[in-house]
């Protein structure tokens, strides 16, 4: 175990935003400290400063990408026409970013040290407000809202669920607890669809 | 503002609870610390050790009542004939408790604190375990096990939305942003009923 300074192939910035996303995971934001991160890498908090000086530049850096996405997803959507074509738009992609980043998804909902983030970025609390929007479009009313609110939580926790049993529908028995991330973004949609009350478009709408 | 021990008409058991609910949600469960509740409640640190030794121990005292209502809820559910019927019975009473304790049960799927003391309370775990299955077993496979997740993880999360707009059905004009609970507690019913795939029952089934 060594105790290092930043050098050539010592600790990218990659690895340090891993390492944060399963110790936030592990216990929340606010309970995750600069030390503990250099300490799971066996590292001085001098190395981490190099790349962030704080835990919430650290988060924002967890964040950034994701919030990218969802802001392209959200901006394609509302190009479509019709609430329901618009909030359908949404799911589909929100459903596969949820299905393939399933810590971080899970962590952007549920984490109080992340809202409190987006309190100060307005620009995100914007994108999170627009993406909340076309899903509570399809139906007036506290009905609306109350079923967009389900589906963007729901959604993000479900993602992080470590499911029990065989799902895979690859035919191949390579021992339980297993199936595949396509399968799980299909379920996703699918519980989506129902909550918001859209069909499945036929053919390729 | 006074440093006081505990005395008659003193800090009670329920204003430490009510507080702390308050600061797990703002700061999650590991970024709030026994100081940081004494000192909102203007008490010593001494003052609260004499009703809670560690913040896990307040922490289950918060959701000790709340357990003991899904664990009825469960029971009464397991009683009744059908795998639809015992989700919508569950259903019907999840929505009316997150209804009606929306900061508690917000915190209480969002939070890893709460997530990590459910794993040392076993019993605990057990009855979140029958609440999910109660719902998964609407549906086989991966698609049931999905859509437990975005109903119970969903409605908790939508409880807690601080809903814009005057959702008051009762007529009265008491300026905006206000809903009842009854509103609130049916659209938590119907979405998740949309999301499971149950009708609501006719008469009073």
């Amino acid at each position: 175990m060594s105790r290092t300074s930043p050098q050539p192939g010592g600790p990218t910035r990659q690895r340090l935003i891993d390492v944060a996303i399963e110790l936030f995971q592990r216990h929340s934001v606010a309970g995750t400290s600069l030390q503990m991160i250099s300490d799971e890498l066996g590292l001085t908090k001098s190395a981490i400063y190099h790349h962030f000086r704080t835990r919430d530049e650290l988060l924002s850096a967890v964040m950034e990408p994701l919030i990218a996405e969802v802001e392209a997803l959200v901006e394609a959507a509302e190009s479509r026409r019709g609430a329901r074509a618009r909030a359908d738009h949404l799911l589909v992609g929100y459903a596969t970013l949820a299905a393939s980043h399933r810590e971080v998804v899970a962590l952007l909902t549920g984490d109080p040290g992340v809202v409190a983030l987006l309190r100060t970025r307005q620009e995100w609390a914007d994108i999170v407000a627009r993406q909340l929007r076309l899903f509570a479009d399809v139906e007036p009313g506290l009905g609306g809202q109350v079923k967009a609110a389900v589906v963007m939580s729901g959604i993000a926790s479900a993602a992080g669920v470590d499911y029990k049993g065989d799902y895979n529908d690859d035919g191949n028995s390579d021992g339980g607890g297993d199936f595949d991330e396509a399968a799980l973004r299909d379920e996703l949609i699918a519980a989506g669809r129902r909550t918001l009350g859209l069909r499945a478009p036929h053919g390729g709408g």
